[in-house]
């Protein structure tokens, strides 16, 4: 398993280098000294070795699982494929992310996995590219559909008719996936979250709230002034509540925020599901709760309403926006404060968009992020179109830190020279 | 006139393979028996000739066309184009069709032709390619645009101000038609009535329901609940009509879906759009029966307005959507799969986009089938990719039965040796 | 500064060539007989010749600019983006449209300077092309975001906290642009003013008309029956006024249809914005004129509101429709009944979106023009291809009047011969 530098163009041993270089990271962050490979390890090493074996993309675990039975395999699709909703590649995040959804909700657990299973089993069945499909490519749009039928759905929970059109959305997903890709490619994008959004809008647009069979809840637009019947219930809790209690309902939103990707709104699967992202990438940790915050801030400014603040929604598209960024472009200042603007620009595209469609009863679910995501792939100043990764090279940020620092130091050589 | 075999790269006379073919399909299906070409015939095979020379693209017709006057090739033009709405490309059904929809409202006759010929003649002038034009390519979106124009309007039949939108109308689809191409063409995607699609839409959002001079009936969305009013009177009715009076109506509704899509609203004309469709292609005959048929059970499956279902609306995006599959992929059992998966996609988003323009009072035309199968088109995976036919090579599905089965035999024969 | 004539392959001095050609085109319009260079000139022509300086694209001054520092350098990029709103690149003209915004509302041009200076800054931080910074392509979107966050504010002016969004807005408008242009570039499309509809749409969308922050007008929809109180109080003054009033009120309308690109709501500074134009060329004055008289009779023909019509709403988008035809296609007979199509199309666009949009309380701003523009830039048609000219080749029309009468002479030598 070897991968080629795209900036010195220089063959490097991936799994040897990205488990040298996660151990110099996490132990002193960004001092890069090659060390040679060692023959007696000690304890600890091990240990931290053992660590670092279920970080990243796992490749190692990939390789393993490539010889063993169609069923095994499966699971890992799916794993990867779950964690795929959140810009992640790794099959134990994977593995976290289903965990936390069980314990927010084993009904929407299965719906979930029940969606993922038909839009990967889609697509095994159209003959799409067999590597796309094992890094999960093709599940995580099928999953989100099947969570969002279920969280919108009026029916009480283990209402069984939903699993039709959990299995049905989650294959066409699938068809979107695949047919969006054909035109996405011409400019290098990912198809991203693009299917599942169309299809949740499609499917509640059909459905609507007083459907006989498939009842669902309607949206909320962040605009709306709050109800007299609820402000009047609430004026003296609200008065109440300290400035020091509002910080803490607005930094559990921020932390709700990374959950609500998911359709999580308790505080401890959304800490699950930070804990899955971290696994894979310290600075896609990093950059959902600081997009998550803006998004909140964002919703401060233009006084949305408190509920959308507090329940994680203001900041799941300014998360979504900054790992966007933070995922396709090589860590450094410069894509940062792009992730920043991504985030902002997300934050505030999703609350018109929610306000907007909320004029007919629909949530504005990811477009924002996905669009925002997308324009900021487009981009064409030299000073960004340099640190864009290519669609085929995403991999964890941390990957790309190394062959960037290399590169700064090769042209100062140079310069100095 | 040759036709080279895109699969084994064979130049054969297309118009004796046809024949020939068309003969042994009608007769004994499928069975494919090349037969020496024969000197003397009997009577009953010259009747079969003669019925076999109006069906499939009448090439011979065209080729014979080509040095007459322009009245006559416009004419030609025009039934085309007529023709072409439904996916069809026949003289002959397009003269059927206009029988049709002379017999439902001469009125509409009227303005649909007056349509089509605006829109061929803006394509004249703009100097657009001349063969598209005489295949009709530049006349069904003007001839639908009319028609529905006709069809909203509430100023009642033989308002003669109508002529000027419908001409205006008719002649903008061509510019979109030229536009769309040109962005089309980069993924191999044919414009479809997109252009019909998106000038209805502004039309009618353009002088509504209460314009002085052309007003215009308001759509009602498919889900919305059924008037207090009308379901009092309506309950008696429906209680007293047993389950197979339901069947028969829900059959009707299945013929009239084929006949919505020329606006008909009655048995008859519908009927007589199914044999123009059946003298080019009896495959899409099939296709869009049954793909009105899913239509139907897609409405049902969400419990959409009765009038929605019977009057044929219900239908008329699944038959597209499934003709569509139908026309540009070769035929067998996986395209087969894929157009029911077209038709069942096709006629949800119809109910979608339908709830959807409901608030604002606009219709879905056929928004729905045009992009569930420009998404169809799109598709990647390697077990549909190799089926899906070039748009210059899109004829009637008979034609591309041949060179399959052929091909399968060729498969077989490499396969043995 | 030599320019390549496109149709004869011949390097011409551009500069010379030009000053010639327009002395003659205003002299005497369209003979065009090429002087010798004259050695001792009369105080009329040095008259004349300074005026020319002023006119066309004023290559000189950008050239005279290159050394200078770099505040003076981003006045002149300012000034043109400015005037780049109006499909006009002129710095002359820039600083007289600034005039006309001044004399209309001091603080709306300071909304408008710092929505220009933040995207072109934002460009400039961005890395974009330096040629495409200094010719105003990225400064005219962030001015009209800026301009209409003004002008559909109802806090009235002097808010300050308007300055935030209108810096955002207009920073947000260079990542559109730039992410656009990576798209549109495909088919050689200007990006145009997509960036500033989006924006403008979201910005209204996400604060909303009861926003306690951000308060704003909602638009009303050009085809709403007048409210009955309004009429009842109006009915007297309609009745009174002749038909003689009426058509004056409309010419008004006309005139102001070129000021609303600019928000510009009165007469006076709409005229200053039409001798901008007259500076530049000549043609795209008559066809602003033109377009804004065909929104007019358009809005007539449908009925809309008698504000709309006076106001000048009718008749901007026809403006900028017919404009756009004017400066992308060689100007003859062809093209100009285009551009007549252009202006309808977009006028009865505009209307249309304006119902759609007055729905959720959102103006169609220039939705309708933009689209309109860019169809007609994709069409096909051989007798309209040939005229159409290349993006990086598009300047003032007179300045492409030359070559395509050479190229006619050429054409009917050939012929003679």
């Amino acid at each position: 398993m070897t991968r080629v530098c795209h900036f010195c163009s220089e063959v490097t041993d991936a799994n040897l280098e990205y488990s040298d270089f996660s151990l110099v990271f996490i132990g002193k962050m960004c001092v890069l000294d090659k060390k040679p490979p060692q023959q007696s390890e000690g304890f600890k090493q091990r240990v931290i070795r053992a660590l670092l074996y279920c970080t990243g993309e796992m490749q190692h675990f990939h390789i393993h699982m490539q010889d063993k039975i169609f069923l095994l395999q499966l699971v890992e699709w799916c794993l990867r494929g779950t964690s795929q909703v959140i810009l992640v590649n790794n099959p134990l995040s994977g593995a976290l992310i289903l965990g936390a959804l069980l314990l927010e909700s084993p009904w929407l657990a299965l719906l979930g996995i029940l969606g993922l299973l038909a839009s990967t089993f889609t697509a095994v069945i159209l003959g799409q590219d067999c590597e796309e499909i094992s890094s999960g490519h093709y599940g995580f749009n099928g999953m989100l559909v099947a969570l969002l039928i279920g969280a919108f759905s009026s029916a009480g929970n283990w209402y069984w008719w939903l699993l039709l059109p959990a299995c049905l959305g989650g294959a066409t997903t699938t068809f979107l996936s695949s047919g969006l890709a054909t035109i996405l490619d011409r400019w290098d994008l990912p198809v991203s979250v693009f299917p599942f959004n169309t299809i949740i809008l499609l499917y509640l647009a059909c459905t609507g709230t007083s459907n006989p069979y498939f009842p669902n809840t309607p949206a909320l637009p962040p605009g709306a002034p709050e109800s007299t019947n609820l402000t009047q219930l609430h004026v003296p809790q609200w008065a109440e509540s300290t400035s020091q209690q509002l910080s803490i309902k607005l930094l559990q939103g921020a932390v709700l925020g990374v959950g609500q990707i998911f359709a999580c709104q308790t505080v401890g699967p959304s800490l699950l599901i930070l804990v899955a992202v971290l696994i894979f990438s310290p600075i896609l940790t990093v950059y959902a709760i600081f997009g998550s915050v803006i998004g909140i801030v964002a919703g401060l400014s233009v006084s949305v309403q408190q509920g959308f603040l507090y329940s994680g929604l203001a900041g799941f598209n300014g998360a979504l926006g900054c790992m966007t960024v933070g995922a396709h472009f090589i860590f450094n200042w410069r894509t940062h404060l792009l992730s920043i603007a991504s985030a902002f620009l997300s934050s505030y595209s999703d609350i018109a968009l929610g306000n907007l469609l909320g004029f007919v009863g629909l949530p504005p679910s990811s477009w924002a992020s996905t669009l925002t995501g997308t324009l900021m792939l487009l981009l064409t100043g030299k000073n960004l179109r340099g640190y864009r990764i290519p669609i085929e090279q995403v991999t964890s940020p941390e990957m790309n830190l190394h062959p960037c620092f290399q590169w700064s130091e090769a042209n100062t050589d140079v310069a100095d020279v």
